[in-house]
């Protein structure tokens, strides 16, 4: 199975605006050796996300950007090929923030087993329990904190995380209102995954329908978008509103100043409370997010999509689809 | 001592952008009666308050706004000269939400009795125990909650709010730089209240001043100003900042779209806070406040100015110093 050369991804120069051929280059190299304490590690599937677009670029970021000329950054899932660690053995599947490669060294600490979820496929707990269902649990629940009865409304309702949020809002008991990019995603989230209303940004004015269909305001954003509907959202706020801003995927491929809400006055006025997560910060209490999910899946109330994208060569342009709204469920790249 | 006539400031139109003459008029008309379970108050002091000019306007706010021919409102002190309530008898010393008029009534469930503060005199008692300590107070530790070594920057820092923010910061531990209009200004919060800072925005770059004043980066910003310091505060905040979001004085006046901080992004990068408050949202808490700051203020660590204006019919000019920054404290108006 071993073949004797790796293959990575290499991010040549910073994209402007758009990610654009060119951007990143797919070059070979030995497969590298493990040091001391270090493990070989060959990719079976490599996670695709919104945040892969802030790491190209040198904006101000949550970790250091990744460098022109190196590898570009991923969240990975592979099985142990050489291990110098007591830790890890060959044939172990673990996680970790790798990069986009054939193969990669890493140091045991920066590895994680993958969780043990019965009944669950290797590639689900991996694409959505590893990071997605973290992300949509601590951010809605910790953040959000949606009470029962409340009106929950999140952005890209059919992304990965969006469509976890609104399942967790429903079981939370809000009334959950989706916001989504054309009529089959609308249709599922709303057929399949029981949210109980969608919004189409595509063919309808945000700002109405949200009037329509929060006809008690809305108290819980669930933010991953920013710009336009960012703003709409916050013009029919409840007092003590809460906003968590989880991404800003509509600013990501902007080239200016990225302002924020038009109408930020609401924010005293109000009372609403703003404000940032990265799901990394919750890495000890990851175990209590798994807890819920796996408890939610179990009863039948999780339901996921994933988009699987064969080969590694095809991970420059399957990237460019989180910002076109081109896929459909959570998007991996089976690697090997 | 009860002459047979009122006066009133009228909200004569809403103002467009700065306040100017004739926006309210000072109108004669009969000392009201009370009904049952009504009181009548004479007026000794109006406090004017920077969200004077929000309730002028129509904009989008926390309370209703004040109607185009009715009295303006305002934070008063009085003594009641009429009960017809079982709670209160006349000479009792009250506070309320009543109107920028020598008499007015109201019902007695709207009236609070002054707190009791020994060795404090009323107009202090009201002046800063009533509404701008609790503002202050609650601001900051409920939102900002700044810990022992932290930064805190807080605007208008000379002002009536921000100087007590100042000092309730230096009370729990925090390196506090505050930000006011002018030498004076500036020379009384670090030689007076013991700020560790000054940064004169009339004439110091702030954002290079931050920096300068901040060494370890901004962890809570107590914001009574909104534009762009709020935009430099932001740029130097470090991670899990938080911002107590008070006021927006630079926006009251503007007549366009007010757009949030130009470096939206941070909030996420960096998962910062931002949360409005008003303080009545605290009311049932504000023994809290009153005993903070009594136990400050008789340790010596309180200290406050209070600018006091002689006459109602004063008021509509003295009100314009909130926004030009021309007062030297907590503004209030003597009418009685």
């Amino acid at each position: 199975m071993q073949s004797k050369t790796n293959r990575q991804w290499i991010l040549s120069r910073r994209p402007e605006g758009d990610i654009k051929d060119g951007d990143l280059v797919l070059k070979e190299s030995p497969i590298p050796k493990p040091g001391e304490g270090e493990v070989l590690v060959r990719t079976t599937y490599l996670s695709l996300d919104p945040t892969n677009r802030i790491w190209m670029s040198d904006m101000d970021q949550y970790m250091d950007p990744v460098n022109v000329g190196d590898a570009m950054r991923g969240v990975s899932s592979g099985e142990v090929v050489e291990s110098r660690s007591a830790a890890f053995k060959p044939g172990d599947k673990v996680m970790t923030l790798g990069s986009w490669s054939d193969y990669y060294t890493a140091p045991a600490a920066a590895l994680q087993h993958a969780p043990k979820l019965p009944g669950l496929d290797f590639r689900d707990i991996f694409g959505i329990f590893y990071l997605v269902g973290p992300t949509a649990y601590f951010g809605l629940v910790d953040i959000g904190a949606p009470k029962i009865g409340e009106t929950l409304v999140v952005s890209t309702a059919a992304g990965a995380v969006g469509s976890i949020v609104g399942q967790l809002g429903k079981a939370l008991g809000c009334r959950v209102v989706g916001i989504a990019g054309g009529r089959d995603k609308c249709a599922w989230i709303t057929g399949e995954l029981g949210f109980d209303a969608a919004i189409d940004y595509k063919s309808e004015n945000v700002a109405a329908a949200l009037k329509k269909h929060c006809p008690a305001g809305i108290d819980v954003y669930f933010d991953n978008v920013g710009g336009d509907i960012l703003d709409a959202v916050i013009g029919q706020m409840n007092l003590f509103g809460r906003v968590a801003e989880c991404g800003l995927i509509s600013m990501y491929n902007a080239t200016g100043i990225v302002h924020g809400p038009g109408n930020y006055p609401r924010i005293l006025m109000k009372r609403l409370k703003i404000q940032g997560f990265i799901v990394i910060d919750y890495m000890a209490r990851y175990p209590e997010a798994f807890r819920a999910l796996y408890a939610l899946y179990q009863q039948g109330k999780l339901k996921w999509k994933l988009h699987e994208v064969q080969g590694l060569e095809n991970a420059d342009k399957a990237v460019r689809l989180l910002y076109t709204g081109g896929n459909t469920g959570k998007l991996l790249v089976k690697v090997s």
